[in-house]
């Protein structure tokens, strides 16, 4: 007899180890990605663009992870036909780790922007609010992964929350940013630039709230996409 | 015995007719992200904004359509436990139906930027170049629907190869609008608008090669992400 069979919570230790394998590869893929968007919040910090190339060598580790946890929760679904709770991991790490690769597009977008502007010097004042705005980001990227590694609905539903200041936030540097370009059309260029960095980093927030929506999903069964915000907490309380 | 038993391609007829009906609905759902982005382009044309209503209302039936496809195939994998082909073509659909729904989304964000744009009367200038940016990815995003209905790795292709097309149009749009607001400073909000509508375009395009490849994924298994275009023609040539 197979000593693999009936040990555990499941009926294969084995497969318990594989769940545990993906679940730490998640949140391996999620500190490269931190440091994408660290770095490139350092280089707007400092001014100093040299650690930008890193963010590209992280992106391409963060894209071969992606591709080898998709193919590793392809294979425990043709393997081990998982039922249930699961079968609902596997489901919501496939596509949290496609937002985690976004993320890490999007971080990289930024680090371009970034690197842009600071060789064609722009004036500080027009970038001044996207480090605020970055803060906010990487610190709900923070959250949100700890959301994941705990599975905790009711940090998903708080971070939710913390989407809507970034949002806000996003807003507050966008209007300063028109007001700029109208009185300083010359370095229209430049602002835009900012703006779309500023996009990329609110981008990064919707990325953030889908990963706490696949924890719901995992922890409820409860699909709360296209939900509002007020009815998920009801649900949940 | 089961007479649902050992019939067709698969163990089960029924199972074959679950398949099918996946496929029809995610059609389906392309069809209503089609129109969407038709009533939109329509709008933009004569000017007339009363149709983004509807655009609305579909985006409404796409998100319950997405969320019944991702349940069926949730139930298909618990249930029927498919292998190789079948769990491929269940993975490729999840992902596929995601995109189908943001794309619905862009569509509703360029539809409300086009009502934005029109009800403050902005010169029709500004915004000349995004009607053809949005042909382009409308017949795009057609013939990304055929290769999914079609299965066709050929025209995967061609189709990625039509979406550098889309970049290079928008990065047109964009240098256009760039000069528009320094010449006019006073309508520089009106011309970012447009610039958010060319970027959710562009997006649109994004989205439809993310369903070529997984159409690749599933007739090849072979995982084309993060891989260059010429490199996926060799391999499928």
């Amino acid at each position: 007899m197979n000593d693999d069979i009936l040990v555990g919570g499941h009926i294969s230790r084995q497969f318990d180890q594989e769940l545990d394998e993906i679940r730490s590869r998640v949140l391996k893929m999620g500190g490269l990605v931190e440091a994408q968007l660290d770095k490139t919040l350092d280089a707007l910090r400092s001014g100093d663009s040299s650690g930008i190339t890193d963010v590209e060598k992280l992106d391409r580790k963060v894209n071969k992870l992606e591709m080898q946890i998709d193919e590793e929760c392809t294979q425990i679904l043709a393997k081990r036909q998982p039922a249930a709770g699961d079968l609902r991991m596997i489901i919501a790490t496939t596509k949290s780790v496609r937002d985690l690769e976004r993320i890490g597009d999007e971080a990289e977008r930024v680090a371009h922007m970034v690197r842009h502007v600071l060789d064609n010097g722009a004036a500080p004042k027009s970038y001044s609010g996207l480090l605020a705005l970055g803060e906010e980001v990487k610190e709900l990227l923070h959250d949100t992964l700890n959301t994941y590694a705990r599975m905790e609905t009711r940090s998903a539903v708080k971070n939710m929350r913390k989407d809507q200041d970034v949002d806000d936030e996003y807003a507050r540097v966008l209007m300063h940013l028109i007001e700029f370009m109208k009185t300083d059309p010359d370095h229209i260029a430049g602002a835009l630039d900012v703006m779309w960095a500023a996009r990329s980093l609110e981008r990064i927030g919707d990325h953030c709230i889908n990963i706490c929506e696949n924890v719901i999903y995992l922890v409820e069964g409860e699909d709360v996409r296209h939900t509002k915000l007020s009815r998920i907490k009801k649900q949940l309380s």
